[in-house]
């Protein structure tokens, strides 16, 4: 059996993953925006809203024309016009004068404050009694309120939410610089293998990794493209390698779990082209025969071949890796992907590697608890019944009961 | 100023959204399964993986054959034959035989065990030497161990993630039923609101609602269709209500915030076909102003103008309205959705609604803190800073700084 040549630590695999550059940029339109990743700084072109706009129905007026207005001693203002919607007012406003305005109309020139309807009395067609004094601004949002020219709204790495496309809807910009999302070749390795659709013999297992890591590299930003099934043959392996490479960022390996199958997945990765591997086995469980390779500027994964075992990796090293070279700025979201929970048994961890413990979360009245996933090596059933991962750190030996956690979700 | 009709408590409102029923089902391929939501039980066609595994790389054997074997006196076993990956063993293994297997291989008849290669030495081409002692069963995946034929493994309104694909991979299930994804048309009222490609006049804003609520819909698993901006005009708009319903499952008006438009809103509303108004007005805050109302067997939403509040309203009763509509089973997911946090100020609510604070979200070395984004009306750049939403219910009059708290995230 050849030895793991560098078992690497999960935080020296993490470094590894800083070695690749961020994707290239093209420019998408504001209703595609959403979901993805800002490639430069968005500044306001311009005040927003750009006019001095009211909050009420009311009347525009100005404020001293209503300074000690009582329901006793009402202030009489005559009115000079009306603000239709989506214009500017033909009349300016003087004082002992109103104008008529709805929520959202421009306020005109002179006024500087809203009388809402509420507090006014109409007398007739032209004139209104005030029963109640307003201060300067008041019922006003100023023309910069939302945004001032110049001012950088949104900075480079911002993953376009629906609160930002609008953002970008209200200062008009409809062609958006957004990164590439990064396209990822899938290809499943292993003489045992057969396509989901395909009729199944003696021995055979049907190709789960390709499906669940095409879903995986979708959620994470990126774009899948499965290359399929590769049999475990030097040339057969390298030539499928070299292809995905051509039409890919970057390229997922998962493989057959026998020792043999390992050995040909790192051969075939160490004679790519400019090939560098950076790491052969990481203290991680499960996901401990991970590769990390550079072949010229893409990266190449080797996974494991067990399903679980690949997500988990996923999970904690390609989704990181992704995201980087996908372009989002660092901590942009992910901290609070963590959801906080109380552990509910005792979990053991092997001393010298990062352990990741499937677990079902269950709502409590006391709190979120993460209830650990038992099962032997079932290949997908401990998967889809748990929520997301608790890490144990290399130094622990494990949790104990009641233990506060943070759960990594899938 | 016309009254609400009915102004609706939260849980009334979350109540009549149960109203409204499932959308219909359609197939489709696996490839395209991920994130819909299954619309039927899914069972095991078939006993998985469907035949005897080894998870290890070694020798088939019977387990009695090395039952007191040790390094001081191993176990001699004949070779008599190796199972190929993907194919049934040839030969059957009998007491004092071995058979040479792969990780993932199929284990040959008469044997009900698997020695490690570790625990082997060679002799010659034709007979090992067992230094350790395995039990039956040991290193062996029974056939049904991933799942057992006739088993239900998914249940219907399970949204599918890349976990849930891979099983159907593994059972071969590559035409998958799922409901729909609801179809949501979104239209903009209001006469100074013009297209964010459109050059923009003296009191002119830009539609941020369009471009905001289509990425909220499809985000929430729907499609989104945009009927655009539409003026203020009683015929105008309640044509393009009734073209808006003929192409879609439900609709969203968002409107002008002037008590005009919101009136007019309300009478197109009511005079669509087979009407039937189920709120007008929400005991929430900021989101008020909602309508809910029925026409035919769809739903039409009148959503408030301001941006920051429709997406409040869109977040707390239009996300769960669609995903019942979509045929998510209730509980799916949502719980963990929230995060637990500790609020970093105190914050004020009035009695008698129940308020939504947006908050953003700061990783503490002891937890995750909610900070409240204040700010005053300003269109998008508090739901910009914002993570999620806390919730204060009706009877509080506020959260004292420091109270743990379950932040809604967007």
């Amino acid at each position: 059996m050849r030895e793991f040549l560098k078992v690497a630590s999960l935080e020296h695999a993490l470094a590894c993953c800083e070695r690749f550059s961020v994707v290239g940029t093209e420019t998408v339109s504001l209703d595609h925006a959403p979901g993805r990743i800002l490639a430069r700084d968005v500044a306001c072109p311009a005040d927003l809203p750009g006019f001095r706009r009211s909050t009420v129905d009311g009347f525009a007026v100005c404020a001293v024309s209503t300074f000690g207005a009582s329901e006793a001693a009402p202030a009489l203002l005559d009115i000079v016009g009306s603000v239709r919607m989506g214009e500017a007012a033909a009349a300016c406003v003087g004082r002992g004068q109103a104008i008529r305005i709805l929520t959202g109309g421009m306020v005109p020139e002179g006024a500087d404050a809203i009388v809402m309807v509420e507090h006014t009395e109409a007398l007739d067609g032209t004139s209104i009694e005030v029963s109640r004094a307003v201060a300067p601004g008041e019922n006003v949002i100023a023309a910069d309120e939302d945004a001032a020219a110049g001012q950088i709204l949104l900075t480079v790495g911002r993953r376009i939410r629906p609160q930002e496309a609008g953002l970008l809807a209200a200062i008009g910009l409809v062609d958006v610089l957004v990164f590439r999302r990064p396209v990822v070749a899938i290809l499943s390795t292993g003489d045992e293998i057969v396509p989901p659709g395909s009729p199944i013999g003696p021995g055979q297992v049907r190709d789960v990794n390709s499906t669940t890591l095409a879903a995986l590299v979708e959620d994470a930003g990126g774009i899948a493209v499965r290359v399929g099934i590769v049999h475990d043959v030097l040339e057969t392996l390298s030539s499928a390698c070299t292809d995905a490479l051509a039409q890919a960022d970057t390229l997922l390996i998962s493989g057959g779990s026998s020792v043999g199958t390992r050995d040909l997945t790192l051969d075939v990765i160490e004679a790519l082209p400019d090939a560098e591997l950076h790491f052969h086995g990481v203290a991680i469980s499960p996901g401990k025969p991970t590769i990390l390779a550079r072949s010229g500027r893409q990266a190449v994964w080797g996974l494991p071949g067990h399903v679980a075992s690949a997500m988990v990796v996923f999970r904690v090293l390609v989704r990181p890796f992704l995201e980087r070279l996908a372009g989002l700025a660092p901590g942009e979201g992910a901290a609070w992907r963590n959801v906080p929970a109380r552990l509910s048994r005792s979990v053991a961890s092997a001393h010298g590697r990062t352990d990741f413990v499937r677990v079902r979360l269950e709502d409590h009245p006391d709190g979120v608890l993460a209830v650990p996933v038992l099962g032997r090596s079932g290949l997908l059933n401990t998967m889809v019944g748990a929520h997301g991962l608790v890490r144990i750190d290399r130094e622990a030996e494990g949790l104990l009961a009641g233990a506060t956690v943070s759960v990594l979700l899938f």
